[in-house]
């Protein structure tokens, strides 16, 4: 008799496989065979999984995304109204501070950047990217409405400039653990969220 | 009797076939065979310029940076000494606010993401990575020595939260280029800038 496997536990296994081989040599190594090498499967189990890189890529990439908004919900931001240091905490999450997170930015980086010349991956990275774009208007929103944030501000730029600073110091740590500690990149955020309120 | 073709010249020919490869498939196409494809050369003849695809991408990114720096050393910068409008000119040599910056950018992305899974490229990402670095730092050091700066500014942090908003912006662009236009990241910076200042 067959082994019953939970389907969606295996999927999971398997993308957690993907995430370390994109860790270890990057996007480019994470062809199904190693893959499934990396899962302990053969290559011909992987079919009852996934029907293509790409649709085995997605769902890595969604079950990151799926694990930060867990997160973040169990973190219970916001519980008495909207408070700077919820913000900070929140924006956090988007940086890569500890283990868990650079790993998270590291599949990130290597799906986002094959997705440029994937068309069947972009949709899905182009949703990413906007989710993020929101919660940066919502929080410099939210700091203009309880006029935390200096007046005159310019909503839509500097939910761009907060974006773009998440996502350089991210790319920065990424590319130079070496030159750019967690702690920096926390004293950087802090700095450009004082700079923004009175 | 061979033709004789300046050997230099058909480097830099080859190069920039690279970056045209690189620009419409992504990295994972650039391949010695595509390239000699584009270069309209037979991929024998590929093995009088470059002996591995390493070289070749190595050669096509320093093509980049050589041409940056010319283009920044041909604009006359801070010739009566320190000014701002200088500092931001500068800085809008590393954003992709027009097709040549675009194309530079794509190559620079392209090769960094490469350059993390391939040891013999890393050094040379580094090396780009470390001289934007110190050009960040020298801008802020000389806000500060000119007292163009708001006094107390911690230069470390400010040079770190400056180059994080130039990549995070032409990282950005490059994703979204619908969302993101070069007038938006221009007042990004400009904004950026005046927010360092009295």
């Amino acid at each position: 008799m067959p082994k019953v496997v939970d389907h969606d536990k295996q999927k999971e296994k398997i993308a957690e496989a993907a995430w370390r081989v994109i860790r270890s040599g990057g996007l480019g190594q994470a062809t199904v065979r190693n893959i499934a090498q990396e899962a302990g499967l053969s290559f011909g189990a992987m079919r009852h999984y996934f029907n293509s890189q790409s649709e085995l890529l997605r769902f890595a990439m969604n079950l990151v995304s799926d694990r930060v908004k867990e997160r973040i919900q169990s973190m219970g931001l916001f519980a008495s109204g909207f408070q700077m240091e919820d913000a900070k905490r929140l924006l956090l999450q988007f940086l890569p501070i500890d283990e868990e997170r650079t790993l998270e930015m590291e599949v990130w980086f290597a799906f986002t950047a094959k997705s440029l010349s994937d068309p069947e991956l972009k949709p899905h990275s182009d949703e990413v990217y906007d989710t993020l774009r929101k919660i940066m208007k919502d929080i410099v929103g939210a700091m203009v409405q309880t006029e935390k944030a200096k007046p005159g501000l310019d909503e839509e730029l500097e939910a761009e400039r907060l974006y773009a600073l998440i996502d350089g110091l991210a790319l920065h740590r990424m590319l130079r653990p070496d030159t750019l500690s967690p702690a920096m990149m926390e004293a950087a955020l802090t700095r450009h969220l004082d700079s923004l309120c009175d």
